[in-house]
């Protein structure tokens, strides 16, 4: 065991302050980590605020991790000293289930171990995530990440970005299709961004009309008004894929009245309840499909980074310093950043 | 123009009565059917009582209609004099569509024509349907009935069969498949009998523990009571496909729960709100989806009929009088029919 340091969530209430805690030392097939970046995701929040009620104290929020390996153990030939690595939503999953067998850890059976809030496997250890100086993972759960890209804006790929990446490679999103992102976050903001490399028509929903020239900055062909009726109803059965990174619950009706025959709408955001209710008619009259999709497999992730390498496709962000990270959460809460906010871990050394 | 006679609903709270109207002399590519037998859809009691608020009386209800062609017009090419012929939910629709070009009449772009309750193309005409003594309707929307199946049992296909058939060919369902259908009504014994033919292991869901000994007997291979928790738990992330039948709101998280990774569940017959409504977990948690799906399209009704015929499925059915189509409707409230009620349309001959 070492000793790392970070910020922590001692409680549901309190704001994050200083923690220090152990970590394992790398074992055969584990690297070390030194943590240069990690993104703030909307999870964050609220698992440090215990929103969801599965919060376990003390915790080390961060999900979206870059940094670089400084030490590796005997078995490990993915990574050497000194190489980027990026870890994202998993540090483990039981490795022998279907899921895991197909790549698709995310969906492990017998459920993934999360890189915070969560246990290691076979023990009572909190995992503990990237508002900290060094991670220790399995080397299956970390991705290589080239040099070439901007790497404090690479880190919420490992959560944002492969959130929106993986639903679109799943339903075959591609050219000659007329796409909606509906909502501008950092979810969002990176649906488009993949939508438009893959070659579809991407219009951006959003609720909020003062969002749209931004969303045409960021690649969107269109902007749609949710809340204005005619818009919505000029586009009625026009789209063929809807990707819903709403973090919230909210109607899912009228997203669907845009769907074409045969269409689908994913949910990547909402894990609450979707109210008011779904009306079947909604569904039926046109064989729509409401779908979910979490995160990615390790694979998967791999393969988003490298097409990101190859279409020079990063995130938007704005740095803050760990100190920093309340004031941080409050904005969040206000929606206040384009498009995610990343702490600069450097940054920690400046705390005692 | 000549003169029919049936029986129709006047208003939303009289029982149905007596009726007589005028029906079109058949077109060039029409077909004149005089109706043996016609099925008892819940739907038909839904829009006799204006439960949906879309009623247009007088409505003589019927979709499922079966007969012998009386007379054709000059250009039917398709049906002789003499010949057995259906006629399901539908009479015509725009012709031009994208749906209609792929045989998909069903979800038209202009809206098809209802077999009842609807209006004429191009006319303020309404449509009258199958309790009646004729009906004429262009020879595309009438299938071809195979005089070796019992026609009275045929009837319920052209609706309760279709529905059921049509999602389990679309989701490709079949062996090495666990199917479950969700509810035993008109649909969900016929969707067991078609997801047993389909080579699915197929497991009846329902929350009447007393239905299971039938659902056995109509092919299922095992019986889940919805409301026992432990069965429920059980059963969980196991189903490849749910066809779910029940034919008004109810909470689909507990029947999403059964769904493994990348399963599908698909509404037929519930049109209104689903509550308590959907949590987004319930699908993100193993990209599960939900559908919904309309009937089916000419041709695949066709193609289902001719199933029928080669594998001797037919609907389970009670028949019963035009003269006690009132009491039928209030045993059908009660779920009193195992499972489809048809009016022996001879009966007719007898209300003068």
């Amino acid at each position: 065991m070492f000793q790392a340091k970070g910020y922590a969530a001692v409680d549901a209430q309190s704001p994050l302050v200083p923690f220090s805690f152990e970590r394992r030392d790398p074992g055969p097939e584990d690297v070390q980590i030194e943590i240069l970046y990690c993104g703030v995701c909307h999870s964050d929040l609220h698992q440090a605020r215990n929103d969801w009620r599965n919060s376990l104290y003390p915790m080390v929020p961060g999900h979206e991790i870059v940094g670089r390996i400084v030490a590796v153990g005997g078995q490990v030939k993915k990574f050497r000293v000194g190489d980027l690595a990026g870890v994202g939503c998993m540090v483990d999953s039981c490795r022998h289930c279907s899921a895991c067998n197909e790549d698709l850890e995310q969906y492990c059976e017998e459920g993934s171990t999360l890189t915070y809030n969560s246990r290691e496997r076979d023990s009572k250890q909190l995992t503990f995530g990237g508002y900290s100086d060094q991670i220790v993972v399995d080397q299956r759960f970390a991705v290589k990440i080239p040099a070439s890209l901007d790497l404090k804006a690479v880190a919420p790929l490992l959560c944002a970005g492969i959130t929106t990446y993986s639903p679109l490679r799943h339903w075959q999103v591609g050219k000659g299709q007329k796409v909606g992102v509906i909502g501008l976050g950092g979810l969002g903001h990176m649906g488009i961004k993949f939508a438009k490399a893959f070659g579809a028509r991407t219009v951006m929903i959003t609720t909020s009309p003062e969002k749209g020239a931004d969303a045409l900055r960021l690649g969107a062909d269109e902007v749609l008004v949710s809340k204005d009726k005619a818009a919505m109803k000029a586009h009625a059965r026009s789209f063929d894929f809807l990707l819903n990174t709403i973090p919230n619950g909210h109607d899912l009706n009228p997203y669907a009245a845009l769907l074409k025959r045969d269409g689908t709408m994913v949910l990547v955001g909402a894990l609450t309840t979707l109210e008011p209710a779904l009306a079947g008619a909604s569904l039926i009259g046109g064989r729509r499909s409401i779908a979910g999709s979490a995160i990615g497999g390790m694979a998967e992730t791999q393969e988003m980074i490298d097409f990101c390498a190859e279409h020079g496709i990063v995130s938007d962000v704005e740095m803050v310093s760990i100190q920093s990270v309340n004031e941080a959460y409050e904005r969040l809460l206000k929606n206040d950043v384009k498009y995610r906010f990343v702490i600069d871990m450097e940054s920690l050394k400046r705390t005692a």
